[in-house]
């Protein structure tokens, strides 16, 4: 690259697949990607730029001349050249979009005026849609002559002659049928196609659970106006499974490849609302500054007794968030679930307290201590599972995310009632000063 | 089913996809479950079983008899089939297969001597292959005659007279070439085929990455033994993803339909391994003592300390493990990677210092007080963000799973260093006993 040998570069490049292609400009130093892109000219392929991290996207992007992006967009799917689009902001995108032949852009237009997230951004707009009086023999000539068929499809479609969706006609079937039959005699009817304004995380979840490879996209008049498929939604169900993970960590959606300041704003904010509940739980200490003066082994044990609980109710709110993600867990179940949680709790608490109190009560060779610890192990188990499945239950109903709000309501009940129930019971046990 | 009404059972039943009836199962009482499975006979889709959660299947599979077994168990695609097969015992096992054709028993013994996880378990063992000198239009004619096909397919395989695989063609391809054109001529030579030994996490990879609808798997001697679906896949990659995010918190891989003493017994160790880290923290705090004693606010505000660490240790190493499940974090990045966070720790540390340390000096009217504990949050994390990033890669490069064990070590490590950091540096400041 920095010969700026051309031909070189595209005979080592040549064949690779997109996501190769993408793997290779994340790894070359920022100020060489711009010049890597321009050196391979017409035969760098756009797509490796769906590849890509967000904001290695979007700094390569603003280094390449609009014509050279209209162009190489132009020649994408139309699903790829939505993904790239999107993140521009609005100026950049209709200088690219005015480049762009009339058909395509509005077809791409289109799709961006879907909400974000929807199926509408998904899909693609090429497809193959054929009326049902047709025969197979009929349908496979057309797309033997079809000049601009999508690169890859599974399934056909028929429509009305108002381009309403009638049913459709996996490719194997019209493989496996004889050529004088009608396409209205193998159609399936009963495929429910998706609204194009349908959020993309309910049909991930359909596609998954019926086992789909491809599926229709009407518009609010039940006309087909695109074409979901599986590769575009593997990625969906990644994304959304990470996001739960990344939610519960408190992370936003930052990259591997953000740089320091971008990624420390956006963990920060998280670290400070948690600090929130730290001080809570340090104001619930406060109370017993004179109990702990009087028996310092209080305060050695008690952290004990917050973390036993907040690891419980960590494992019950991680089961429930994702239950109540993958929709295993709705009014239903819950009695069931929570009894359920609450005999767990019981029984782990039990368990612990009897472990935890024998040690405690041998470190410090003091018997009541390591009663008092077991009691106060038991209550704050039973508030971890109670807390761990109510709260996302709860935060579910009210519309919020569980997976972003959870850990920290859970936590700060299992600090707080850590805290004082050990302390208090202690207080009143060996009768300290508060 | 109370009454055993079969008949009506059976409208209602009906044309439900078999995810539906699987969710239908798992509404169903236990006790209920048998009985609708035998009232619905022959009509009943053993797919369905699929859907199940894995404790609620085992159940329900004792329960059946073992030649309805046997018999909806042949009717299965293979690769469902081998799903149902791989949890049973060995004596079950053989019990079914025993009921099985000849042909498909061989098929099915093969598919489960695989290795569990393996791509060999998770393939369709009936595709469509067709030697290099066919026409297509010889091609659309075999299948429009065969009569074992497999339910749905997306490419054809194109084989030697070995079986040795040569290449493939998607469906599509077909479709659109005349019919006098050769095989060879239109087909696919570059698609790697997967080794039935190969890890299903290596493959779901592999098709997420290169966009993947279907792919051939070879034995050891390059023969075509089977084809990988994306629906499969779809399901791996769920569960991968959602592997991680268990192992994070201390889970197995219990589910929601368990009973509550598999559950409890399952998180108990979880819970046992964390007391250690628990306990290794007091006994850090044990050692000043006297200084607690002589300073009572100290116990307040410790657990701010190792809280703060702890959630920012969590963070990084989040984004750690799932950058090494990825493949985005690996030697050629890991030293970008731990500058920024050592980046991040110290700009997210002076902030929370700044915040916690003049919070402090207020609330013990202190200002010594505020600058020991900013001291130590800033020292606990660099430490935090340091150990987030390195556990993780140090874990994975032992080959010990760092979504399972990382947490434990860096928890233990930012309670520790948090303790000692704060007590330490307010005994020496103050000048406090020990």
């Amino acid at each position: 690259i920095a010969d700026g040998d051309a031909a070189q570069l595209k005979e080592l490049v040549g064949d690779l697949h997109e996501a190769d292609v993408g793997d290779l400009i994340e790894t070359l130093d920022a100020d060489e990607r711009g010049p890597f892109v321009q050196l391979l000219g017409e035969d760098f392929d756009f797509a490796a730029l769906t590849e890509l991290d967000e904001s290695v996207r979007l700094k390569l992007l603003e280094e390449l001349p609009a014509e050279a992006l209209a162009e190489g967009i132009g020649e994408l799917e139309s699903d790829d050249a939505v993904y790239i689009l999107e993140d521009l902001d609005a100026e950049n995108q209709a200088a690219i979009l005015d480049q762009l032949p009339y058909s395509d852009r509005v077809q791409l237009q289109r799709s961006l005026d879907y909400p974000e997230e929807s199926a509408g951004r998904l899909m693609q707009t090429d497809f193959i849609a054929v009326p049902p009086f047709w025969s197979v023999g009929q349908t496979i000539d057309y797309m033997r002559e079809a000049e601009e068929l999508p690169d890859t499809f599974h399934e056909i479609f028929v429509v009305d002659p108002g381009f309403r969706l009638l049913g459709s006609v996996p490719l194997d079937k019209i493989l496996r049928t004889k050529r004088a039959t009608k396409i209205a005699e193998i159609m399936n009817e009963d495929a429910q196609p998706f609204e194009a304004t349908e959020d993309r995380e309910e049909v991930a979840r359909s596609f998954e659970r019926y086992n789909m490879v491809s599926a229709a996209v009407v518009d609010d008049a039940g006309r087909l106006v695109g074409m979901l498929m599986v590769d575009d939604i593997v990625d969906v169900i990644q994304e959304e499974a990470e996001e739960d993970l990344r939610a519960l960590a408190g992370l936003g959606d930052e990259e591997i490849s953000d740089d320091f300041i971008v990624t420390a704003r956006s963990r920060f904010t998280w670290l400070v609302v948690n600090l929130g509940t730290a001080i809570l739980a340090s104001l619930v200490i406060s109370l017993f500054e004179g109990t702990i003066e009087a028996m310092v082994a209080l305060a050695v044990l008690m952290p004990i007794v917050a973390s036993m609980g907040g690891n419980a109710g960590t494992q019950t709110m991680t089961v429930a968030v994702r239950a109540l993600a993958t929709q295993e867990l709705d009014a239903r179940n819950l009695w069931r679930v929570l009894r359920r949680e609450v005999l767990v709790s019981l029984l782990n608490g039990f368990g612990l307290a009897v472990l935890i109190g024998v040690a405690s009560a041998m470190w410090f060779s003091n018997t009541a201590l390591g009663a008092v610890i077991g009691v106060a192990i038991v209550i704050n188990m039973i508030f971890a599972g109670l807390s761990g499945l109510m709260i996302p239950v709860v935060l579910e109903k009210v519309k919020v995310d569980p997976a972003i709000a959870s850990s920290v309501f859970v936590t700060t009940v299992t600090d707080v009632i850590g805290f004082f129930a050990f302390l208090g019971i202690a207080a009143l046990w060996f009768n300290l000063p508060l």
